[in-house]
């Protein structure tokens, strides 16, 4: 009679397995020998604390998730109106496309192959939960077993979550990354040529620098031995300032050096012809979105609620180099283009959210504030620097993205903090701040030598067969009628046509 | 002196309960018999586990509340920029509405009323937490009483959350299945009948055939007894493809008959003229929003945190299932009309999610990337389907609510998998896939059966009555004029006039 | 080996601990007295109970910032597009603005000083987390020591949360402060002057009246000895009716006063000329978005999760207020207004949600749809009201928040229920209704009388310096260039030149 909808009914019996036992402890203390208060079945905590953790992972999971909307609406509200069909369904798609490379691929290359320094399992599809349940680090949660299973994905046991959590968490960082590549290739590309290259670097480039180092990789570990494990190692990136947004930039730099620069930007004259974005509030929209997902980026990424404090320290660090990033920008431009230019206030946020997602467990808030001011400064630079090369960024993805990905490395190792690596991150290395920005510079080199040339071979290799520009009449019509046959906004007048 | 603003100092205290019993025993165990290590106060521990719950139920909830703002724009900008101002309007004052119709009628009708198959309780708001606290799920839960008391809410007693909060939860979904009405009928319906079409949906209508489902009614029930209730039972929806979304569809799908097509739509001609949506933004961004929203939908209906694996796996069945409906509607899109066209793309997403809602705990992740791909197929033929037979639904609420909610409630049948069914939903009926696809068919046709035809009764008398359609001039004019006397961009120069 | 990116294993470790000690426990029952059930180490549960709060904590801090895209939506909405860039800019940087004042001299100020019942403490940055750890509140939470620290922050030292998570938590409401004037001071403010003026609002202004009230300050104690001590005290304001809401007010109120109204408001014929807002899309989607915001704004300043019942109570609460709010307004317009006006639904709804901010744990859910109801209706005269006396209010803002602030804070006491008082807000004064709304008022007063007289001052100064008012040529062309030199929509055609 009780076997309606009922999904708690047994998930509830696990953990309610506690009271029970409670009941009896108590009855046994009271009744019987009264030697002790009553007392609590562990493995009934146990379950409780992974529902815990698994939650902040999951909702962690949601809000990095919920930043596909914002680079939507950041990426669709800086280019023109004529192609924001083809911006929004490019990001769009491009999270289901990670979805399915991820799971398919993308996992067992990054977090599979225990011991493995290069790559990780080259097999297809997670194999199975034994990572929480049986694993090695998990092993030791299981009152009623020692026995000590490593699991195929040693790397990521640290975590007490089920491994589709873990999953959950890892593929939206993943698609982050080819999200990044989506605003710097905007306005020319070809819908069906992004979406191959999406997949490529989700299932293959991606994990493959992610494996050196979130799976116990050549840069992750610590050195030992002769060659290049003792040469690399010692590598911190505590949320993706390398792992995901220089991985994203240096695909996207490869792309906008391939593809060209759109109509008209660079002018026959020399001269820089800006286009502005169509839609500003769509933009800062944006950027509030991803601030917002920022606080589930990097605080999230401690994967555990073990440690409050470590989680608020976290989140702090993100919000005040956010606030920085953003006042730093507005003084630079103030100063440099004599009006606090909109794009670069939100451009200065989201440099200084980059810049801390590799160090923010590991530097003092203090540090913080001067990483984020510092990447508010250097993104407007960034900005200036890709005009006058002729690389023409719509969104300012690279200056964003790859400027301030390697810089937020490196300054992990220049703010480096002992105390804080320690209590934070529990991932000291115990170098000095210069040893540590030397480890930082060897990985932010390895990840870019190999990250850069492929991309760039994969978008020649897709030149060559399909093509991936648009053409011209296209580009001057706009991409949404040419790629999907829509227009975004048939009720308005435009003053394009 | 410590009375100022403190609400955690009571809160606290319950809680707190805990330290000093710890300290007791700790002191206990090692000055006076030593025979055990300290131990916890299990009413204290009960409090965690009940605050951890709540807060998961309630943060989902508020994900599911999120939900409003995603069909807001999703309908809106599918819509012509006239009627803007009066889809954002029904969109908003129908969760108003909801909040106040299911607190003083519907949750008392679909979560009361112990032991009766058909409907819940009559009487007016809820009558008091007896459920948590005192209920029979629940009394199991303390430690200090053995007392069974069966509550009111015998049906919702599995999960160990307050009152409010369960109310709060399924507030959300009786709110979302009135809102896929609001799409169907755009751009034509007059703003008072729809509100009073929706409070009786709300009261009335939603609760009873829930009842069925997740108030232990004759769906719902293991068959027994004979006539009606040894027919029906068995059904298993998790979290409301038919509760929820095929409602809201049938009760569309009358609306979308009574009312008939927006002027224009289908010409003398016979041909199909699109009238094509105002803002894709809106629309992209809408459904990035209920993507979100639905990893409250699923996951959270779990109503617990006690099982982690479990909310994991119907978070991960739920994006793959959104990915493939996604990547599904692209492709047959791009077959069928050459190109990826977005809408189709976004319909395709909230087809993929419709389906996975009720077979997410019961169907492998393997299943759900297939039950999503079929979706992703289906919304694009079922748009052009409803075209065809001239029933003008401007958004495809009947293509994705009403179709992949029938679509994904028998899917549970057809890809069933028992250990899932056990381990996720704990829900398992024992039935083969053919016998449970049986039982899923039969309930479909008794919502149906009873969903559409009253709600076709219901719009025929508010047509009689009070009338549902604007005029002829205000159609033309746009009904953000007709009802409102606002207009959405007062700024833009529009195509229309 | 294991030193790779592993935020969790030292993090982890902390809260294992209580897993060891529990196969030790069952261990010793097992093989030797056998005289209880394994227990487990209270360190390790209390441990985890702090991470659980820290979550809540966090993440609802989450949910206020992210009002900070609602309030930037909703005055961007509601003003014309020529100033969009402007009103964007100016919600985006003063939370950035915010985070730093907040940070440096706010927090200090607000919730240092203990005893001190005017001011905190007036020293430069958080001066160590000694708050939860060694806290008085908290040190009874360590079974390990009884050592009572009383720490700086004796006054929020109740919640067992690190003391960046409170910092997070108390920053997004002092954020939430400073963007109430944004809408009223729009389309014709120096951007500058309002940066300058945030920074002094959040620095000194809103902590100094919210250490009297949150603070353990004049006005949230119990009264006691002589003069103003016997006077003041038993204030209530659960969640910032007056904190937050009316004092964002008083200083919008004297903005608006210096400033004048915008040119075109109130013609030489005496006449009120409305000027429509420019995107009810952004506007709808704005209180949405705070409407969900609201959801972590209340119940989530329980800053603890150890009531369940009373974070769903206030949840419940705010959102049953927010519904009737809504309706009200409807209601109202429609009597009034003969249409039902999409900003005034708007506007009812952020009625319904400021005015039960205070009260939302004080009273019954009866009662609150009551508050919702008469603010709703209170919004749409105050609307009117403010247009009669020329006070130029673009949004509405002095209507929503000063009006229904104050409101608010004052049906705490009308509708004061002890039982609620005693179970969810945990503070109960003991005093009868009329005793209640007398200390509620002379806290409005005492704040209005501070607030108000103080921003009018800081307003003039800042006009007879550098100027408050952007040049007429300017407000004509829109701020947007003038200010920043952008355009919001350069791809559409605009109605105004």
């Amino acid at each position: 009679m009780k076997n309606w909808r009922n999904p708690g009914s047994g998930t509830l019996g696990k953990l309610a397995l506690v009271l029970p036992l409670l009941a009896a402890g108590a009855a046994y203390a009271e009744d019987a020998v009264q030697t002790a208060a009553p007392s609590i079945d562990p493995a009934a905590l146990s379950a409780l604390r992974i529902g815990m953790d698994t939650v902040w992972v999951l909702v962690a999971g949601m809000l990095v998730f919920w930043m596909n909307a914002g680079f939507a609406l950041v990426e669709s509200g800086l280019c023109q109106s004529k192609n924001t069909v083809n911006i929004l369904a490019k990001n769009f798609i491009v999270f289901a496309i990670s979805s399915l490379a991820f799971w398919v691929i993308g996992w067992n290359l990054m977090f599979g192959g225990n011991g493995q320094m290069w790559t990780g399992l080259w097999d297809l599809f997670p194999n199975g939960d034994n990572s929480p349940a049986l694993g090695s680090a998990y092993a030791a949660m299981n009152p009623f077993s020692t026995a000590v299973y490593a699991g195929d994905y040693e790397a990521i046991n640290w975590t007490p979550v089920p491994l589709w959590a873990k999953f959950f968490f890892q593929l939206v960082f993943a698609g982050t990354a080819a999200t990044i590549v989506s605003g710097a290739v905007a306005e020319r590309i070809k819908f069906g040529a992004f979406m191959i290259f999406s997949v490529v670097l989700v299932a293959l480039i991606y994990p493959i620098s992610g494996k050196w180092i979130w799976g116990a990789g050549i840069l992750g570990s610590t050195p030992s031995g002769e060659g290049l494990t003792a040469f690399f190692g010692n590598f911190r990136d505590f949320a993706g300032s390398t792992v995901v947004h220089s991985v994203g930039g240096w695909a996207a730099l490869a792309g906008v050096i391939v593809l060209g620069p759109r109509r008209g930007k660079f002018g026959k004259d020399g001269k820089v012809h800006p286009i502005p974005g169509h839609n500003m509030t769509s933009a800062a929209l944006g950027v509030l979105i991803l601030w917002l997902g920022w606080f589930g980026f990097n605080p999230g990424s401690t994967m555990s609620v073990g440690d409050g404090s470590a989680i608020a320290h976290v989140l702090v660090n993100t919000n005040v180099a956010a606030a920085t990033g953003s006042l730093g920008a507005l003084i630079t431009a103030w100063v440099l283009l004599k009006k606090p230019d909109l794009s670069m206030i939100l451009n200065g946020c989201l440099a200084g959210l980059v810049a801390i997602t590799a160090p923010c467990a590991f530097v003092t808030i203090g540090s913080g504030a001067i990483i984020g001011t510092i990447a508010g400064v250097l993104v407007v630079f960034a900005v200036i620097f890709f005009d006058k090369v002729k690389l023409d960024d719509p969104v300012g993805a690279l200056s964003v993205h790859l400027v301030n990905g390697v810089f937020g490395t490196l300054a992990l190792g220049l703010f480096y903090n002992t105390e804080i690596a320690k209590t934070v991150a529990a991932l000291d290395t115990g170098l000095t701040p210069g040893a540590q920005f030397l480890a930082q510079l060897k990985g932010v080199v390895l990840v870019g030598v190999f990250v850069f040339p492929l991309s760039l071979a994969l978008w020649y290799a897709l030149k060559a067969t399909m093509g991936i520009r648009v053409s011209v009449e296209e580009e001057v019509e706009g991409l949404d009628i040419g790629e999907h046959g829509n227009e975004a906004y048939p009720g308005f007048q435009s003053t394009h046509k």
